[in-house]
């Protein structure tokens, strides 16, 4: 395998830049904003299960959790909850999209660095415009040759994507910190992929297990292993 | 110009099914809802102004119209709206994403005839997973070469796509119920396009002017009639 004909795919949510935080800042004013009706363990629960509930319908991003969230208010204050509280979700769910995009630690200068040896792409699911501004305010774009966003990311959606871009599945490598999203599928094709795990994960990204990888499989604690890496599997 | 040898766009909705129909349904219901406070006029007008404002945050689709409806609502009713009522308003807007896929007249067989001839693309913008949901129910994605989901239909993005699948915009033709989102950008970069107009035109796709033409633009009653002037361009 020679490494300087891999082509590298990034996931771009809590791989490139912060996310999962952002979420978690709001679910605690969120906690707070319902901790008069119930617990905040009941509270994340049945906001979880109100997202699952609304993945078919809504997919993934902030719009659909938006929307959830204030269905699972409604429900959990049994429609006591105010249109001034409602209105202040509104508030934070717009916040959360004009949130500055930050940089994981080491991203600017990897992806800066693999972009001068190798094809790199954005493969990354969730609403459209958002991961296009985030991408936009990234200071990144420049370096991917392609942005793939997804509304789902499995076996079928990367199958499309290696075909469109005529990548075989033994010349890809796929950086990603979900082994849901971003690592089994990828494994499954006969990919290589590289997770570096995000110290918050959604609870619907878990696996319990993989697929086998035969030594196609990397756990790396830092975007900037990669290109250690890459020389190594080069050699 | 060898008609054999364009490359056929096709935008959705309003084009290949009904759309603007289930969103004027949810605006009869929309007004009737907050008539105690406001007439329906102003509710129309506050909808819009609101919708344009969260254009740039929330992008095209159900879920941001159905956000900035309960905004809205909130708004307009001061704050007296109830809990319940905007417990239907998210039930309204999951009917929408729900809603089956009704094809206009003559979309079925004129799609499946140009397949046999044309590359056929569709290209719009939305929600990625409504649209992706839409176009499988639609019955017709096999007729299509690729899908193209756009957060913007301008002049760059059609460039960009026209780049990706290596089309001279003199050999694209784009057809579309939308003079600002399907015709003008197409005519800018060179292209040929048929407006082929619904009855219902959402007020944030009018335009004022179309860029010049030189006999590159057309307008149809029907899908129905793109066959037939395709035949009349090869001649």
């Amino acid at each position: 395998m020679a490494s300087r004909e891999l082509v590298i795919g990034f996931d771009a949510d809590d791989t490139l830049w912060h996310n999962e935080t952002i979420f978690e800042n709001v679910h605690l004013r969120y906690r707070d904003m319902l901790a008069r009706y119930h617990d905040a363990a009941t509270v994340d629960r049945t906001l979880f299960a109100t997202e699952m509930r609304n993945l078919e319908p809504y997919g993934y991003g902030v719009k659909g959790f938006m929307l959830s969230a204030i269905e699972t208010a409604i429900e959990l204050s049994d429609g006591k909850i105010s249109a001034d509280e409602i209105r202040r979700l509104l508030e934070l769910g717009r916040a959360m999209l004009a949130h500055p995009v930050e940089l994981l630690d080491g991203v600017a200068e990897t992806v800066a660095t693999l972009a001068t040896t190798h094809r790199l792409l954005v493969i990354t699911k969730g609403d459209l415009r958002d991961q296009e501004r985030k991408l936009a305010k990234s200071g990144l774009a420049d370096h991917f040759r392609h942005v793939e966003i997804l509304s789902e990311k499995n076996e079928s959606s990367y199958a499309t994507i290696l075909r469109r871009h005529a990548i075989a599945p033994e010349d890809f490598l796929m950086v990603g910190n979900s082994l849901k999203s971003d690592i089994a599928p990828v494994l499954a094709l006969g990919g290589c992929a590289v997770h570096v795990p995000y110290p918050l994960t959604w609870a619907h990204e878990h696996v319990d297990t993989l697929p086998p990888a035969d030594g196609r499989f990397f756990e790396l604690a830092s975007v900037r292993e990669v290109p250690p890496l890459l020389s190594q599997l080069a050699r």
